[in-house]
């Protein structure tokens, strides 16, 4: 079978048959002020679901409640919000979480547990409940409303991620994505919700999840090792009329192609809208021993710090790249290494080669600075995605909650 | 036995009898001005030795050569020098290295073998090597020569790091280092020199520093895991005269507590002067399962640039701390957390307490800011040293090279 993607102008969480969503400014954030930051995504029928947690032992009431409800693999809805974390809250925080699913349930129409929560925001405080509980009924669900509760998740974030994909599998993949990067990704929280109308087996919806999260997602932090409150979660509601896509079966291929695709336009979307950056990083590491070293040493060198303020002030440090590989913990020899940067060659079999400085000042220059690492050692590769690191971080960083 | 130390007053390498140290300017750093850089560092008899090198695959050439040379656990020399790392240099990086040795030991008369060699500074060009021919014979060697061979090692460092003490057992130890932080120390050159008069057993001697380097300038980096050039060496002549200092001996406890004194002393000199860092943070981990977890813990804190940028604006997002030990992967629950921030409580059991905003700011507001996290979960402690996030770290590093 053809497994061909066709990427649909404007699209999100809501171009799957049977999606609705909205959102309203509740005054979670900025203290009454009406900026979306409240909404739910629903379908309308029961969908099977998977999703992927942070592994931090220090979890989010939102998190703990989802891991609880998803244990039986379905839901068919999600209230969410921006401006507060709900996290390190204790049994009030696990109170409020439970609370906000009964109130979308009960607006919606549907059991509590059917509803997921989501959130995000500074950590510490409680949740506004009265703002919520008076907010709710403002929430209009539409077929169209993906692109409001896309712009309701943000925090930092300077623009909306979103997209969707139709396959030639015959469903359509929406997914949308909250993250406004960090020198390390995986301090900051991510969020994502996929949504589909293929009808898919459960193991199969949980396993291509793992397996697009793994090159995607994971590929802009480090080891999946990430905030209190990170989640994805793909939502399946059948409406396609397909078979039921399993593994090894004719639409399993497809399905896992345009999951990946969607989760790496919202990865890379991640990566570029990171707090202060003027440039993204795109990092491959090949000829590597295994997909575990490449991985490994991908994700090292676009987190460096030193790599990445490099980068801002296009500076041909090489010497960097290297220093970050060779720390990573891959299998390398350091006599083996060839080095590039935009495509000119700067470091053979581990040496320094001539080149002009200045071409490679001019590949820095731009928008999209590419970093190419062969390991000369077999025959894995990976690819991780970052970013620069500007002085505008900082002072973002550092005025956070203040 | 009684172990009291003293700190001598403008006391470094040079301060334990017998050793004499001298440097100059051999334009290796800034194509040819007359700011220190070459530096040559011995003892007027044959020394044991002991080192720890970096752990990073890619490795510079005086690395590759001290390791070889130090196999006999001897070392009278070490020759210096900053503005060049002489790393990936392949071939002739190692032929640069040794010739150095061979030069420095033809200057004060010894075996080239007897003579150590550390490079700190950029990665990638060879040694000016005709500069540092031409230059070794301006180095004057004295007793008072510390100060200066401290300067030369110098890259973006503000002040120089060099201490002595004189210890109850009878001998003296001293010290000088370089480094300026880093986001992560662990990818900064930390280069650190100690010496003492005191007669030393050799497995002893390796094993002691070992052990005060764990708990000194790995609890600055993490694991360990550094850059390409990173060395620390202690050098033992023997002079003071006393009976070899040997493990259970009547002066190993005094000798370990000395040399951890100055490793302390040092490690948080390189805290404090990190680049463009205005505060200095210490992180202690108490009440942890193991001294693992602990250790895991503080450093993992001590390094967020969340947590770093926070302290940098004063900004009391104590969230950010308890979200970093989540990730260390320390063993810990999140309801028995208690976080403290300048002494002020701000964390019980997980949750917030009632505190007074305005207090916390202003303990984060100094110099120095200390952060205690106890994870109620068993009797080992640790402690970690770092610094904040500033705009300025950016500008530095990212301009280096150019």
């Amino acid at each position: 079978m053809e497994t061909g993607i066709e990427f649909i102008p404007s699209g999100g969480v809501t171009s799957p048959a049977g999606f609705s969503a909205g959102a309203t400014g509740a005054g979670i954030k900025n203290n009454g002020e009406a900026i979306l930051d409240l909404g739910i995504l629903r379908s309308d029928v029961s969908c099977d679901a998977a999703a992927v947690f942070t592994t931090n032992k220090v979890k989010a009431a939102p998190v703990i409640l989802n891991r609880q409800r998803l244990e039986r693999g379905r839901a068919t809805a999600v209230i969410m919000n921006s401006g507060c974390a709900n996290a390190c809250n204790g049994e009030r925080g696990l109170a409020d979480a439970a609370e906000m699913a009964e109130l979308a349930a009960r607006y919606i129409g549907i059991a509590p547990d059917d509803v997921l929560v989501a959130s995000t925001g500074v950590i510490g405080p409680c949740l506004p409940m009265e703002r919520i509980r008076a907010a709710i009924p403002d929430i209009t669900l539409s077929a169209e409303g993906g692109h409001e509760v896309a712009r309701a998740i943000m925090t930092t974030d300077t623009v909306p991620k979103e997209t969707a994909v139709k396959s030639s599998g015959g469903f359509v993949i929406g997914g949308m994505a909250k993250g406004s990067g960090m020198i390390h990704p995986d301090m900051a929280t991510m969020l994502c919700f996929l949504t589909t109308d293929a009808q898919v087996d459960r193991a199969f919806l949980g396993a291509a999840l793992k397996s697009a999260v793994d090159v995607t997602f994971n590929m802009i932090s480090v080891d999946g090792d990430t905030s209190t409150n990170d989640m994805v979660l793909l939502m399946a509601n059948g409406h396609a009329g397909s078979e039921t896509i399993t593994t090894g079966s004719a639409g399993a291929e497809a399905f896992q192609q345009a999951l990946d695709e969607v989760c790496r336009y919202l990865a890379r979307a991640i990566a570029a809208d990171a707090e202060g950056a003027t440039k993204r990083i795109e990092v491959t590491v090949g000829s590597a021993a295994s997909s575990a070293d490449a991985r490994l040493a991908a994700r090292t060198i676009v987190n460096s710090p030193l790599v990445k303020s490099a980068v801002h002030g296009s500076d041909p440090n090489w010497g960097r790249v290297l220093a970050a590989a060779g720390r990573s913990g891959a299998a390398l020899e350091q006599d083996r290494l060839d080095l590039s940067i935009g495509g000119i060659q700067v470091v053979k079999n581990g040496c320094p080669v001539a080149f002009d400085e200045r071409e490679v000042v001019k590949a820095l220059d731009g928008r999209d600075v590419t970093i190419v690492l062969d390991l000369n050692a077999g025959n894995a590769i990976a690819t991780a995605w970052g970013c620069d690191l500007s002085e505008e971080y900082v002072t973002i960083n550092s005025e956070y909650t203040t």
